[in-house]
């Protein structure tokens, strides 16, 4: 079977004279997804009360979702585990990745990571309290740095600022060889590039769906277990919806016998089914295809941009094959010259302390967007827009 | 200032036919709750893209909603933090209640609590593996049971079964003598009861909000901290949104200078918002006139019943000052008839092996409401309609 042609603009709600290079962040409104909404909670919760947890399928819908996020990342349905938030997670996964090698110390992440990860591994590691060291080492060092003493690899595929893309496979085996476990965070590589769960043998990965997934703000997170290790693994948060049997109130915690053990409490029901809606943009498209138009456009943005704008310089990586679906340019007053953009319809983000950050969604950019967004661009920087004093009141930069 | 008038059935969406007293699982459908979701949904999430993080105030709305809720539990403005589920809340409470307690190793809590919260407690005690035990004895034990040895008491202060409720001043009062931490988890009594954690002066108290609060199936959860000792804590579920500056991307946790410091992750902002929506219904509601309400509600409706119905046994309190805003009845073949209810209208639910429970919810239930589900009631019972096999079919129970 072929794939879709991209983009699929009309399966979403763009606002005129918006280009919006920010999918990376939060993605766009599907089509649909208004009206999902109200069906939920009119005529399921309004109307169905108590019961729509059967009868409006509510019971299912975390593993309805989960099984359309493991089609996206090579994973096999019923591997993935919905709910919660990435932060929550990366928790569960390290957790277990512990108890897997009691007798070693180190987590190995790095300093591109995103912090709340890190921040995760501290919590875990102040809460056992038994001596874990964290270990962040510039990205590029990290495959020299998995020794016998890592009892685990927990890293981002991409990098939230630069894109930088760590090889999967390669590093998944030099955690291996080395007798560690393996955690990808999947936050900027889920509908972003092609991922391989099953091929990378990782035991663990996890991610969120309000990026490049389009499930809107606080969507629900994912955890991937690899099938062969679910069984041995006893949750950290061993909530009653991960138990083997959740209704017969037991007063003993019994894990169910998949996946679905990595789930705690109650779903998050509204945000579950908008997000299941925005997952119908995915049906036909071929990840391969989307990544071959995700280097078209990124490649495309680098020229024009760099041909107009020699102030600002290049954050990611040139080579593609190591380059997420974002593009980010270093530029002193980066701040204000994306509030510009802002104001201009050219949506990217800023992370401090000087980067200007582009996402490329391939579902609803075309290469139009992106000559036209380099254009502005162009405009803001060379004719020193971002100069305005209005551009550098810094309000919370999310 | 005196209170409004009770029941505000204006305020609720209620399908025709339907007496709901099944409150205490899953609230009601507020009027504004659908126009509230599309309204974020198309305007903010997409109309305004990430910006509405700013511009729609998506990242006030978890303190927003968590003073709303401080107002309803008499605790004091930004002692209230949400997201997450009740699960994470009770583990993040424990987990720092152990932490101010270091030298010692029992957690104490009792077998009518509600199983997610043992559950937790005994992840907690897996990951940290210290020798740390969970004490389970029956409710009406517990006091007896606060010695030296004790690190945390942990209770839900109304027992989801039967209603029961704990005395939570003399509890913590205990708790406290003996040099415990206390957590109440207040599930069944947010919104249900009066409930003033200030004067308790119990540490923590968690809760979720889709149950007396009516914010929708998978509403987001709660956890106060009394303000003296939120400085103290070093949260173990350490994430981005509980750091003291999320979007300076730092790679070393420093907690919040509040409760706020018990956020993890990115907030689900549809339901925030939803919840937000409900929240309103209570402005102007004093709590002794609910709790008045409640107490005329329940007491009629234990009169109608045991009038009409011998084959039911009271499985509450008698006293209605040690029973929370519900009612169950034990009844050999409950589950038959709770679907037989069901069928009729009458909406409660059935808690293995033998409860049939009802909850009392004086937003929008009157007395007539009442006698006419004791009418109904009668006739489920007297006439033996649940002996008809198809009410003894099982789906899963919620």
């Amino acid at each position: 079977m072929t794939g879709v042609s991209l983009p699929r603009k009309e399966l979403f709600d763009i606002p005129e004279g918006v280009i919006y290079l920010d999918g990376n962040s939060l993605g766009v409104l599907p089509k649909g997804a208004v009206e999902r909404a109200a069906s939920v909670i009119q005529n399921e919760w309004g109307g169905q009360l108590i019961k729509a947890w059967n009868t409006a399928g509510w019971m299912a819908l975390p593993q309805i979702v989960g099984n359309k996020i493991a089609d996206l990342i090579g994973a096999p349905a019923g591997s993935v585990a919905t709910g919660d938030t990435l932060s929550i997670k990366v928790y569960q996964a390290l957790a277990a990745a512990l108890k897997m090698r009691p007798d070693r110390r180190v987590i190995l992440s790095d300093k591109g990571n995103f912090p709340s990860d890190l921040y995760m591994a501290q919590g875990l590691i102040d809460t056992i309290d038994k001596g874990y060291e964290l270990q962040t080492p510039a990205p590029e060092d990290v495959a020299a740095a998995i020794t016998k003493d890592v009892a685990v690899v927990m890293l981002t595929q991409v990098d939230y600022r630069s894109g930088r893309m760590h090889d999967m496979q390669a590093i998944t085996k030099a955690a291996h060889a080395a007798g560690a476990v393996m955690i990808w965070d999947l936050a900027h590589s889920a509908g972003a590039v092609p991922v391989d769960m099953a091929a990378s043998n990782a035991e663990f990965a996890v991610g969120c769906s309000y990026k490049y997934l389009n499930g809107g703000p606080g969507a629900p997170a994912f955890i991937y277990v690899r099938p062969d290790v679910v069984e041995g693994i006893k949750p950290a948060l061993s909530g009653w919806l991960g138990h083997d049997a959740p209704f017969a109130m037991e007063l003993t915690y019994r894990p169910a016998m998949s996946t679905e053990r990595m789930r705690v409490g109650t779903p998050p029901i509204l945000q579950l089914a908008v997000l299941e809606q925005a997952l119908y943009a995915w049906d036909g498209v071929e990840m391969a295809d989307l990544r071959a138009a995700s280097i078209a456009l990124s490649e495309k943005f680098i020229h024009e941009v760099e041909t107009r704008c020699p102030q600002l310089t290049l954050a990611s990586p040139r080579d593609p094959n190591v380059r997420g679906s974002q593009v980010s340019f270093e530029f002193e007053n980066g701040y204000a010259a994306m509030q510009a953009l802002i104001e201009r319809g050219v949506i990217g983000d800023f992370r401090a302390p000087n980067i200007m950050r582009f996402g490329f969604t391939p579902l609803y950019l075309d290469e139009k967007d992106v000559v036209a967004a380099a254009e502005i661009i162009e405009d803001v920087i060379g004719n020193d827009i971002w100069r305005d004093p209005k551009y550098n009141i810094v309000s919370r930069v999310t």
